[in-house]
């Protein structure tokens, strides 16, 4: 998908919805334990009850992973299964060498067919470059993250002025564009999102952060929207575990409306 | 297998060579794959060729996941069938949110029973802490990577008069001690090498680069050996693909020898 047809979808739904498709067997309701493939049945009916208000879903691929092959056939399902005018990322967080990151490229861009995957940037330039050159594909870099441990080295300041995340997108941003590139840009880091809408006021943010982990919605559409919406915002456990039971899948379009209609606001 | 357990190891084969399983279904020979499962069998004959002249392998899971589910079976068999004195390294390069990275720990410690794994430190402390609070398994950090890419982040100067690597390194160690944590520092940076002993005395380096991306063995042994060796040091391609034939084993022997040889002259 590529960059118009993917702000058409969001026109169109008025919605820049992600739902984070981090299904884990431990958690889905009982039922479902009963199907063959419980975890494909449970993003099935996720899948169907919130189609029309989001336009991306992003499967956490460690919770895939942590299933072993199983794991990965219900990924391959789930994919196959999201229809083709919604925008999918592998939330894989992968980076390595030139030779190897090819090969993750191939994984999810051909393999899995996914739109788009989340990387590391520490290994630099050789390290991303390879998802790069896929054509129609896109490349989300970790630029200042959610979690309290992006204390730990994002905010490092260089003896440049800036901040280690500042540099780290100034830098790579040349590596590509704003067709084939996002930043993930966590939400709970509101004052620093307007910060860098300004460095980069033509690319799309993956902001995560919503809801388990605190971000505001309105605080972040506010400081990182930009001409083109410019947001995919992410909620995954407040809507995919928004109930334990048979009508689970209500429960969860329920969440996902609260944030569509919201984010309709600006649309 | 514990730091002890390691360093007998080491010093009973007189070796501290790990082998990079980069298994490439496109680079094995070709009579393999008329095999079921040709990656597999290739795993089989180099471990079999090679098991006594090494104290660690590492498969690369890019190649694995690459393939798919099968991809993901064939690396079962292949941990499964390395013998239970031999230390397995995942490189997987993983690190997310605690949450997910719980799971990315659970996949390699738990489902697929390596005794480490390679990690990404960007995302900092809450991305490490899963894999370190696994007992008896190892967490290894990319400290200072051997491709060209590393100079695009890992040497920035920081505002402290250090470099990121350095800060990385000196910070996450605190995570963690020498008996659960080990860093990747590349072949292709013996000075670096040298400077990084200092600070970390006793842990042990996985050292990439040695061979197709042109380290040196010798100066990686002087710039980095410590009372216990302290160096796992890893070659791949160099190794693996050495012949093409149906003896390829035997020119992967060979090749595994030479260095094995070169390193029990420290031991």
């Amino acid at each position: 998908m590529n960059k118009k047809e993917l702000i058409d979808q969001i026109r169109i739904k008025k919605s820049f919805l992600c739902i984070g498709l981090d299904t884990d067997i431990s958690k889905i309701p009982k039922f479902l334990l009963e199907f063959e493939d419980p975890v494909f049945e449970f993003n099935k009916r996720i899948i169907d009850s919130t189609k029309d208000l989001c336009v991306a879903y992003k499967p956490n691929i460690a919770f895939y992973e942590a299933m072993g092959a199983k794991g990965w056939e219900s990924l391959k399902k789930t994919v196959d299964y999201i229809p083709k005018d919604i925008f999918t990322i592998a939330d894989a967080k992968r980076g390595d060498i030139g030779n190897t990151s090819k090969k993750y490229a191939q994984t999810f861009f051909s393999t899995y067919n996914f739109d788009s995957i989340t990387v590391a940037p520490y290994m630099g330039i050789d390290s991303l470059m390879p998802f790069l050159n896929f054509k129609n594909k896109w490349t989300i870099v970790l630029g200042l993250t959610s979690n309290e441990g992006s204390n730990s080295f994002q905010n490092l300041a260089l003896k440049n002025g800036k901040k280690l995340y500042q540099e780290v997108i100034k830098v790579s941003s040349e590596w590509g564009n704003s067709e084939n590139m996002m930043y993930v840009v966590g939400a709970t880091k509101a004052n620093d999102l307007k910060q860098i809408r300004k460095t980069l006021p033509k690319h799309f943010f993956l902001i995560p952060g919503i809801g388990a982990q605190g971000g505001d919605l309105k605080e972040v559409i506010t400081n990182g929207i930009n001409q083109d919406i410019g947001l995919l915002i992410n909620s995954s456990r407040g809507i995919i575990y928004a109930g334990d039971q048979e009508n689970f899948d209500l429960k969860s379009r329920e969440e996902a409306l609260k944030i569509q209609q919201e984010m309709s606001k600006y649309l």
